[in-house]
């Protein structure tokens, strides 16, 4: 039976590729820890360069964020998270991320359900989500001729 | 501190009103019963004839689904739930609910995250989700003359 | 991969046996409908005489609990939950279960975590969670000699 | 009405203290940075001298472990997580943690649920959870003359 299979693993962030954030930019690095197909949640590390800026977007769950290294803040809002912090993001709130200062940002993210990319009108361009990340990994793995993980598995 | 307000509390359903899930539809009616504004949960009952149509949609998160009475499926898949049955909806899946039998379907629904009305080429033309809910219900209060009940809080 | 065999599926409650909730009591009947191996969720119905009175137990998570019949309350609260309410207990509680009324009560449960005896001096008798629910339900079939269904799977 | 004052934030992981994790040990400090008294989640810096020990525990829920930096493994597993790793706790799992050579170890723990310290023979010797935690913090304030933050809130 599947429970059988299911215990606690390590995610070597090592051995998992910085792919670009496309189609939305090439300067945003994104690397695919784990994700959750049955929650909707996924986990990622992300590197921007210090001018980081990143289209508004609406979450419909909680994202937590961890700041490695570099500062940055959303438009809509008076703090900057910068090394150490971290922030909590409630459900179905929408925000415009931006970079401040001269690092290079590194975040680790762990985002439950959609990340929808929002338009000037408010509507909905694109949902990114645990699919579309998983696909992002693989498609990306296949062009750069390496072997895919499966990080939708909590099978040992 | 927040923390010393929140308990367990009891939500009694024979004290909310069924209101339309308009704009969508006049037929099918909800009770919203609670949401969780951190996390964007929302717990709603569902009332609709037996010859219930829902649009397509997409879920950013899980659904858990309790059927009071009734029977109905999705045209994507080929079970019908029945009385007493539990669908366990699995994030980022899409689906098209309708009814099947004679008899009125009534359904137990908690929602995490989004449910995005999808069009006919897939875009988003609408999101639902607690703040919606919210909003709906307090407005239904405030044209019915009814006096509205904070569903958002944990506070007793 | 994992993922691609995830899916929505209903689970049809009447090819689930109740089952005694032993060894603590044999008139409160559960049913078992579905675990998160990996979140740690598990969902019941629970069955019980008009007199129920259940011990006192310790929460490490959300319950969601949907009256369907009958009418209770816990001994630390003065609400009474009865057909069709909904109670969103908060993580972290405790409480003493006992019956109202002259009807059997049926409650549909979703549990997050652990559920903890507690003994009179407040330690720890026995842990409830998804692996002893899910235990529960194999030894139980076995004892009748009914194929157990894998209800910790979301494959389809 | 409560949903109203939700929002998201930053926490300043610099304001907040380190606190030795007593009474189990003077030498593991814990920097407490949010709880959610509704979902038991509760999220810390973990800082332990390379020769870390910690007792034996169980988890009733997921945890999120993040490696700032030193290296760590679980007696019960054969992997080693090292800085940058990411680890993965599937619900109900026990396990010992021990530090692995000689940098000093500090983690992020994002926590969901209870941390139940367990005796020789499987009993249940404490429980830590969002509740002992945010006392831990408290008190902590108290003794050393802090301003304690309220970091059971969502509200701004």
């Amino acid at each position: 039976m599947y429970f059988k299979t299911v215990d606690t693993a390590v995610i070597d962030a090592e051995s998992m590729p910085w792919m670009p954030f496309v189609p939305y930019t090439n300067d945003v690095l994104l690397k695919l820890l784990k994700v959750d197909p049955i929650r909707g949640e996924w986990i990622t590390l992300l590197k921007a360069p210090a001018g980081l800026q990143l289209p508004k977007h609406h979450h419909s769950g909680t994202v937590h964020v961890y700041t490695v290294s570099g500062r940055w803040r959303y438009l809509e809002h008076d703090w900057v998270a910068g090394p150490g912090s971290f922030v909590f993001e409630t459900a179905g709130t929408q925000h415009t991320p931006v970079g401040v200062g001269d690092d290079e940002i590194i975040t680790l993210n762990i985002v439950q359900g959609d990340w929808d990319l929002i338009g000037p009108e408010g509507q909905v361009l694109a949902i990114e989500n645990w699919k579309s990340m998983m696909q992002r990994y693989l498609a990306f793995c296949e062009t750069q001729g390496i072997q895919a993980q499966d990080v939708s598995s909590f099978s040992v």
